[in-house]
């Protein structure tokens, strides 16, 4: 695999430009009715009217089989390898709701959850509590020193909240407390290096004090953590590939993801038209544009087929507002498939068509997976998509004499 | 690439049942008369009548170009890095005998052979004697100490047996003694590494005391010994993936293999009916279920085109009993190709499908080297083919948050 040393080496600063339209949980599975995908039904004029000038295939966000979460998903869209940079859900949720990490911090991700007065928990989600009583319960438990060890509670939606650790010598090897079921005790933390004895005590700490607080409340009296992890130490889009990088997406999660990476994420709606509308306004200030569309992962994990059907078909109406910005590079993909006859992420591989003035054709009439299988990207790592469109925008200089 | 330990992580025990059935050096080459492989020309309306539901590629055992042994083109079924995971023929052979190996054990592959009044090899197999020779000599041998170190001989079959030395500080690091020609004397056994000198010198004794002992016999008046090894130290099929996985072979060498990742192996026949009524029995008792076919290998290397074609109709005629137990995954490969127009294995890849209910379909109506190349599989190591079975059974959790 190259290296991100070696891509920075050849990348070039051009005036060219990149979007990537991602729409998430994109790759389906026949609906047995009509042996079809979602995008295979999908009407997609407007992304059919790019085929001629423009080349497919099937990516695997992380390896063939392997269904990724939204993180390693997105990584690898941005070109990197999301099995060496794994993010754990504390920071994916922190950054999330732009957290301002500090370097040392630990983040875990936290339920507010129920117990019965065993200490058994009832509700590992509290049944799913407002988000404005959330924030009450943040609130209480926000912002105790243990040690030197300041925490900082923050909501994030519903019943989720973020904890953040912040003092000396923290490490994030220790266990969830989350035991992912109900009708026992959340489980004791402990360390699972030598190195993480101060965090397992800290957060054990912590987790006693919040159930003190939170003894009289209803229902949400105790708390779980999991993911505790540090943001990976990774180099930014604009240093390898010296592009000025922006991200359009409405879901914190996925603004959290861009900025990890190093883009800029600005304001922008709930619909893909509005989204669109954004990346028209921001044109001239950049020179890659990630657009994320969640719509399609939403209807495909609720198992709602004719409304992936219908997200797609969104994308295609409003689709002519980019095509008419001319980019030099425009791909159509997802982070991972996300068929809604299996209502939840996958292994599928990706369908994807890259368009650009410098690729060959693979002469097909229609964006599908079936289609997508006999493309010139033929069956390939999404991680190296970003490459591919780099070159595609003239952007990569030759490797080697 | 995936690590075991990361699948291990995610991988999941669940009821759903994976059958793999594998056509010992499937992949062929065109017969010029016919344009058409082993395969294409096989009626296979059995496998066929599966395609609606299943997807096909080509697999690489090793890599491309590279023509694997019997050990590497299995042990990436299994999912192991062959490469990583090279398993010596002296132990390869030991496993394929149900030989004990015993930690610290060095065992090599050995030949009876014959030579001249000067010591020069006139025949690298005797005259390929009967097995039951072979186990008359082996007794001869057998047994011996030299130093501190016990060396013990058993028949394989026809000329081979396997030499296991038993003792302290045995390294696997000499040479082999069988020159590969005839007309010249056996190699003189030297250490590779310093470790390997008390190595090269118990076995140069063996050797020397080996030749003494069968010096009146004819033909076979010596021995060739080879592919010194210790078993390599992997996880088992059963530790990664979770499975409990049972091999159905008639050979010894796959069976043998088969152990070495954990599988159970049980007694079969020697016809696809009979491996495939083993099936029938050991259904409810496991989860993962490996086949081997020798038929088709053979008559690859004899070079019998349509023998191989009769292997492979053989296997198709048979199906409809394993199809009957509606396994969750039912993938039909090689574990290399023999094509009969080479007589022998090739680097070419593997034909596979693999059918479940969660894939989507090439919709291709015979399964064909030519129809797999343009399947949703691609063309792919067949390392990671374990990995799609195990999601296509949805055995495996999601990776990353």
């Amino acid at each position: 695999m190259l290296s991100l040393d070696l891509l920075k080496e050849i990348s070039l600063k051009t005036p060219t430009k990149i979007v990537l339209i991602v729409m998430d949980g994109l790759g389906g599975l026949p609906n047995p009715t009509t042996g079809k995908t979602e995008l295979e039904i999908a009407r997609t004029p407007n992304i059919d009217s790019l085929l001629p000038h423009a080349i497919c295939g099937l990516i695997d966000p992380v390896s063939p089989g392997i269904t990724p979460g939204s993180g390693p998903g997105h990584l690898a869209l941005f070109g990197y390898d999301p099995i060496k940079y794994n993010i754990g859900r504390g920071v994916l949720e922190a950054t999330g709701i732009n957290f301002d990490l500090k370097p040392g911090d630990v983040a875990a991700r936290g339920n507010f959850c129920s117990v019965d007065d065993k200490g058994l928990i009832t509700d590992r989600r509290a049944g799913r509590i407002a988000t404005e009583k959330n924030a009450e319960l943040c609130k209480m438990i926000d912002g105790m020193t243990i040690q030197d060890v300041k925490v900082l509670c923050a909501p994030v939606k519903d019943y989720r909240f973020v904890a953040v650790f912040r003092g000396s010598g923290l490490y994030p090897d220790v266990n969830d407390t989350d035991p992912e079921i109900t009708g026992v005790a959340p489980l004791p933390l402990k360390a699972q290096t030598p190195a993480a004895t101060k965090m397992a005590s800290i957060a054990a700490e912590f987790v006693s004090r919040a159930k003190a607080i939170l003894a009289k409340q209803t229902p949400a009296n105790m708390i779980l953590l999991r993911g505790f992890s540090v943001p990976p130490k990774m180099p930014t889009m604009r240093e390898i590939y010296k592009v000025n990088p922006i991200a359009i997406a409405s879901y914190p999660m996925y603004r959290g993801l861009a900025k990890l990476v190093g883009m800029e994420v600005v304001d922008t709606g709930e619909t893909v038209q509005e989204e669109f509308a954004t990346l028209k306004e921001n044109y001239g200030k950049y020179d890659y544009f990630f657009l994320h569309i969640k719509g399609t992962d939403s209807s495909g994990e609720d198992g709602d087929f004719t409304r992936k059907v219908k997200n797609i078909e969104q994308v295609d109406t409003a689709l002519p507002a980019v095509i008419e910005l001319k980019p030099d590079v425009l791909v159509i993909t997802g982070d991972h498939s996300t068929p809604a006859m299996l209502k939840a992420h996958s292994w599928h591989p990706v369908p994807v068509m890259l368009s650009s003035n410098w690729c060959r054709t693979d002469n097909k009439d229609k964006f599908s997976e079936t289609n997508c299988r006999t493309g010139e990207i033929g069956r390939m790592p999404t991680e190296n998509l970003m490459t591919l469109m780099m070159a595609n925008a003239l952007k990569l200089n030759k490797f080697g004499a």
